[in-house]
């Protein structure tokens, strides 16, 4: 039989593709293109286009026009160093993805073409793709939230050994506003980091859970999530327990804060925030990523002074550090637009003589700061 | 704390967003639109395009250019049928997704910007979407493949109420050429019509696996997953033992030919075939859509003929009908650049006096075809 098989390949390759699906278009653009002195070449080609333009990360300052040579347009970055990188093209005004690059990543409701730079075993971008090594499973499951009052979408990561029977450490992995139980293992990269973190050596095996934080909603849009209408009873953090609840009874976990991390970027670093003070003592290892933190809006008083004022919060928060969680985490850009709120948390926490940790990063509010974030944090995880 | 997440969220959208992650970008340009009298209107913002055109299975003819009012391009569809649709923009002759609409699928190397039309409970459209019923969960795991000698990547679905401990009869469901182990999660919507089926009483709760059928991949390409340039020892259709034991291993499923079904499109089609050849008795159902039934390319001779000709291929597909399957099922459409062959291994049945079934629909290789076909065929198992 086994000569059919490539005797079926090549008839697929000429069969009357147009007229039938999609699926035989062949492509192949050489886009994009990873020079040898570290410099990567996009390349779209649009003859009848009047102007092309690229924004992304990896372009110099964020944005340039492409150039136009026969209908082949073109753009070279500058030197690249490890990293993951995101790019898109718009076509007299009109945004298109790279067509020759199938690795794209949606946040939230953009989407963008990416690629991964990795120059040797361990750099940034070797965190990010898949080598060959033990490969923990990811489950797409469907939990009862009573509290809320739907049935909601989460992402399960287990590690790679979990069905040997063994109990893991829990970490809770929170997204920002827009993002959905898909957000962290898409453009967060959470397995491939947490594949490699565990086969180098330098992560625990952990069970990572990654709900949604949207209360209002059952799941992603790719799924046809539909945002439920009625405001629910509870908030996302009042009602976190139905999925406490859920994992615990579904997986085997290691109970106790020395086993359970709760971390989130920007509205899920202000759901960690205000999660850990309803459940003081529950999370051993706390992380805000370019948290989202805030009392009152209208008010003009920096955060630190707000906390003061308040009688509750100021309690709540001294509850959390007198169970002496082992690591609380505080990391943001130095150009992030929470970055004056992240220094008015860290005011109060200095005055009041609260153990935590500090990283400050280059750069802003971006999902590039969030991965490293998560690498660095899950290193530091239930040793 | 209730109020804070309102703030939050007023806050989000009003920060500096440009300059920090798309993830605050605010988008409405409404399309696609429902209308009330059955069709739809896509609508691009596109003032410095020449021309705009649109592709898709909802569009008159498959192709329209689109109409241009002060920078705004427009299409209204005909009367649409519950069904899901799928299009994509040209602008200025390159490939455009709607930027409204966050429902894409990828086909392959082809994104696709898609919607669903349903009208009522039970029609096709309602198939394909999420409703408040119970939910299976997915899973995507890693197997060892020691045929192969790598790691790869499968997609399983489990019905609701797996968790209880019951044993499942077992579907494996095989993709076409260029997809994987994601195609038909997506394209495919299993999870939605196994989930809708069963909770409609019109199928049996069932365990769906989908694994990657390309024998030298490890995974998607979403994945960062990475060809394999070694060449395998074995075929895929040989080594897919590595998926039955991975799956009896680890789930909960009913042993035996009356509760196992076998299932694939084009490639996967083939790939049914082949391995029902190998392993006759195996599978109490056997499904080939669109199926890519093929012997000798360079022949000039019908498959029939070939069929014929072939002592060996001729003795084991009669020990896959000597075992008495309770279905062998044979779908394609009209217009399927396949139909040929699927006509040529019907007179081969025929001829043999072989039980089979035979579903011929409208259209040609495509996943609306393939999507109605796992419904029906879905409906027929392990009664």
């Amino acid at each position: 039989m086994k000569r059919h098989i490539l005797q079926l390949a090549v008839l697929l390759m000429t069969g009357t593709a147009m007229a039938q699906e999609a699926i035989f278009e062949k492509r192949d653009t050489g886009s994009p293109v990873k020079n040898d002195d570290g410099t990567v070449t996009l390349r779209l080609k649009a003859p009848e286009a009047q102007k092309v333009t690229v924004v992304g990360d990896c372009i110099e300052k964020m944005h340039a026009e492409m150039k136009n040579t026969d209908g082949t347009w073109t753009y070279t970055t500058p030197q690249l160093a490890p990293e993951l990188y995101n790019y898109r093209f718009y076509v007299d005004g009109v945004e298109a993805l790279d067509p020759a690059n199938l690795e794209r990543s949606r946040d939230v409701r953009s989407f963008m073409s990416t690629f991964i730079i990795s120059r040797e075993k361990g750099d940034q971008g070797y965190l990010y793709a898949n080598h060959d090594i033990p490969h923990g499973d990811v489950q797409q499951v469907w939990y009862d939230s009573p509290s809320l009052g739907i049935q909601r979408r989460m992402s399960i990561y287990t590690p790679a050994g979990y069905d040997k029977g063994k109990k893991y450490p829990v970490l809770y992995l929170l997204h920002g506003a827009g993002g959905d139980e898909e957000a962290w293992l898409t453009l967060g990269r959470t397995q491939q980091i947490l594949d490699n973190l565990i086969a180098l050596g330098k992560a625990v095996p952990m069970i990572v859970v990654m709900p949604n934080g949207n209360a209002t909603d059952d799941a992603s849009p790719l799924m046809t999530g539909r945002e439920h209408k009625n405001h629910p009873a509870t908030t996302y953090q009042e009602g976190f327990g139905d999925i406490i609840n859920y994992v615990q009874k579904h997986y085997k976990v290691k109970r106790g804060a020395a086993n359970t991390a709760l971390a989130g970027l920007s509205m899920g670093g202000f759901h960690t925030f205000s999660i850990s003070l309803l459940r003081p003592g529950q999370f051993g290892y706390l992380g805000l990523f370019s948290a989202a933190v805030r009392m009152d809006r209208r008010s003009q008083k920096p955060i630190d002074v707000q906390l003061e004022e308040s009688a509750e919060v100021s309690a709540q928060i001294e509850a959390v550090f007198r169970a002496k969680p082992s690591l609380y985490w505080i990391a943001i850009g130095k150009d992030d637009f929470l970055y004056q709120q992240n220094a008015g948390l860290r005011r109060y926490l200095d005055k009041k003589g609260y153990a935590y940790e500090y990283h400050e990063s280059e750069g802003g509010h971006t999902w590039r700061n969030w991965r490293v974030y998560l690498s660095i944090f899950a290193q530091r995880l239930f040793k």
